[in-house]
C-alpha cells in the first residue's frame, strides 16, 4: 500500500469541491491548468497528485468533471457513510450538529454525549443528549469518528476513552494538542486558536509601526 | 522585533485556553510541568515559549495563573477588540456569526457581506447582510480581520479584492489554499478537508484488512 502525504489528500479534497462546484454551471471537462488555477496551484502539481490514483484525463480534452469528481469520492472514501460520535453538546457541538454538511458528505452524527447532568437527555438534532459515563456502551455499537468538542482540559481523557473504546479517527476541536497512539489518525480544527494567530501578527504589526514613528 | 514561529504562538493560546479552565476551578499557581502536561508537552517547552516574551513564575512556587494568564492575552493581542468582517453569509457564516466564542474574545464581527440578493437585507444576529458590490467601500471603515466563508470558486477573488482594500488579516473557511501577498495573515480552517483526511485514511485502512485478509 503506498504512502501518500496528507497534503496530497488535502488537495484531492479541494479538486473535489472544485470539480463540483464547475459540474453544478454545467461545466463537462476542465484541464489540469484550469483546475490548478482555480485550486491555487500548478497543473504540474495537479498531474502528480491524480497520477497516485491512476490515470485521468485525455491530452488536449482535460478531464472528464464527473468522472474525475466519481474517482476522487472513492478514493476520499466518500462513496460510504461513516458514523460519527459527537462527545461534546456546548456551543461548538451544536454548531457542529447544525452543520448539514457533514451529512451531505457523508458523515453522520448517530450519537451525542456529554457530561453535563442538565444537558443529558435533552434532544438536539432529533438526537438525545448521552452521558459521558455511557460512552464505551455506546462506542461498544460500532463508531468510525469520533468529534471532540470538550473543553481543552477534558479532551485527553475523552480522547483515551474514546481510542481505548476501538474508535480509528478523531477530529479534535479541543484547544489542546492531544496525544493518540499509532493507528488512530487525528486531525485539530482550531478557530479560536488561528483568530489568535491573527490577533498575534496584527498586534505585533501595530507595535511595529509604533517602535518606527517612535525611532 | 524578534521572529515567533506560528508553532510558539499556537501553544501560547492553548496555555492561556488551560490557564482560564484552571483558574475558573479557583487554581491560583501552577507549575511548568502541570501546564505542560495539560497542554501535551515539556515542561522545558513551555518554559522555552515563554521565555521568548519575558521571565514568569518563580522557582518553587510555579506561574501565578492570573498573572501568567494576563501577560498571554497582552502577548497575543487579546487586551483589544478586533474589529471583524464577516464575507459569506450561507450555512458556515451563519454558524460563524451565531458562535459567542469570537466576540468573548475580543473578536466581533461587525459586518456580513453576500453576493446573495436573497440574502442582501436580511438581519442575521442584528447585522444586516450587505451586498458584495458594497465590499470595498464597507471595508474602507476599517476592519482588521476578515472572516471568507464563501465558496471556493469565488475565495481568491473576494480575497483579493479584500486585500486590495486594506484588511491585513484573513480567516478562510473555504475549501481552497488562498494566495495572499506578503505582509497578509492567513489562517484557513478547514472542518470538511480534515474529516476527508479521516475518511481517506479510514477508507484506505479497511483496504488494506481486505487486502491481508485475502491474501
Amino acid at each position: 500500500m503506498k504512502k501518500v502525504p496528507g497534503s496530497t489528500i488535502g488537495r484531492l479534497s479541494v479538486y473535489l469541491r472544485l470539480l463540483d462546484e464547475v459540474k453544478a454551471e454545467g461545466v463537462r471537462t476542465l484541464s489540469s491548468g484550469e483546475l490548478a488555477r482555480r485550486a491555487g496551484t500548478t497543473a504540474a502539481q495537479v498531474r502528480k497528485d491524480l497520477s497516485l490514483f491512476g490515470t485521468f484525463g485525455k491530452r488536449g480534452v482535460g478531464y472528464s468533471v464527473p468522472q474525475l469528481s466519481a474517482a476522487l469520492r472513492s478514493i476520499l472514501g466518500l462513496e460510504r457513510s461513516w458514523r460519527v460520535v459527537l462527545v461534546g453538546a456546548g456551543q461548538m457541538g451544536r454548531a457542529l450538529l447544525g452543520y448539514q454538511d457533514f451529512r451531505r458528505q457523508g458523515f453522520t452524527i448517530e450519537a451525542v454525549i456529554d457530561s453535563d447532568p442538565a444537558k443529558v437527555g435533552q434532544r438536539l438534532q432529533g438526537l438525545e443528549v448521552l452521558p459521558l459515563g455511557r460512552l464505551e456502551e455506546i462506542l461498544g455499537a460500532g463508531f468510525d469518528i469520533a468529534i471532540l468538542a470538550v473543553p481543552a482540559g477534558a479532551a485527553q481523557a475523552v480522547a483515551d476513552r474514546v481510542v481505548r473504546a476501538g474508535v480509528r479517527a478523531m477530529l479534535n476541536f479541543a484547544p489542546v494538542k492531544l496525544q493518540v497512539p499509532e493507528g488512530v489518525a487525528l486531525k485539530t480544527v482550531n478557530m479560536a486558536l488561528e483568530l489568535e494567530g491573527l490577533s498575534y501578527v496584527l498586534a505585533n504589526a501595530t507595535a511595529q509601526r509604533a517602535v518606527r514613528q517612535e525611532g
